[in-house]
């Protein structure tokens, strides 16, 4: 399971991104980028399901790991890896329980929050907003961090407001990796 | 299957009903109602699943059953017996494919897509909407729900603004049964 979490993982928002989604997918892959969630919350059913299905072919000529936010019948569909489950979602233990094949990660906003997910069988967690980021709430912090890395043996992603520069003092932290949007739209 | 597909068939809007959730959906079973489908497009995943989850219970006391509306994820995870398919949904063959088990339904429009929901595995078909009802677009009429009946084989629902005076001259056209929202709120 391990080898699909990758260091730098890719959250997709395409209303930010700069080119076309297949071309700005491309360049994030020739960056190094394996590790992708789709998250286009804007989007019914059938758009949200046939950009997941183009997503996953075209990561899965890279050998690149591929997640879906929220809908597990769309992760299933498309043969993702696994889904990222946010904070109002299906419960993970029931996911795991029917979908025992899928990598189930969870949004988490305080160290309460990782642990449970944790004992509810999440195989990755990101914690967020670590820094300042549009509508996304008070900063928690490199210290809040800490402790949910400290509280957690899963792998943890820091997530949110990271910026290229911020990247060393967030990794010294001991995360796993480094989840963001902004971060790797170039 | 087609002991799952009932006469009348309750969409729920919960913003409609008269009554707390459950006591209106027990007020349906006690006018008879037995197929359901939850249909609340406001709600987050874990809110949408928890409805599920408490529809589904309250439903297998009464051998009545359940579908989910759009979501096939949560349809499976709340052993519903099927999920019905909105315009903008996941394709239908891919939903048979990867859960032979499930009993799909479509919404249709027009004679067109409920010819391509037969031919894509539909398990039965809802044309809308027959008369006038808010939000709906411009009422297809007897006439069109006529065609449809014609035109495929599976069975079809008449749905939108129809009344209980109605009903007579509806089941006339020799649908296999009515749904409604409005209709079952008592």
């Amino acid at each position: 399971m391990e080898r699909f979490l990758k260091k730098y993982y890719a959250i997709t928002d395409r209303k930010q991104f700069k080119y076309d989604f297949e071309i700005q997918i491309k360049r994030m892959l020739d960056s190094g980028i394996r590790m992708f969630q789709l998250r286009e919350k804007d989007l019914p059913s059938d758009e949200f399901f046939d950009l997941a299905s183009k997503l996953g072919k075209l990561l899965s000529g890279y050998d690149a790991s591929f997640f879906v936010n929220d809908r597990v019948d769309v992760a299933v569909l498309t043969g993702a890896n696994g889904v990222h489950l946010p904070s109002k979602s299906i419960p993970i233990e029931t996911v795991k329980h029917k979908f025992p094949f899928l990598i189930v990660g969870k949004s988490c906003h305080s160290v309460e929050e990782a642990v449970r997910a944790e004992k509810e069988g999440a195989d990755y967690i990101t914690f967020s907003p670590i820094f300042e980021t549009p509508g996304k709430g008070k900063p928690k912090g490199l210290k809040a961090l800490k402790e949910v890395v400290e509280a957690v043996s899963i792998p943890v992603y820091a997530l949110g407001g990271i910026t290229e520069e911020a990247i060393p003092e967030v990794l010294k932290i001991g995360v796993y990796g480094i989840a963001g949007i902004r971060l790797f739209i170039k």
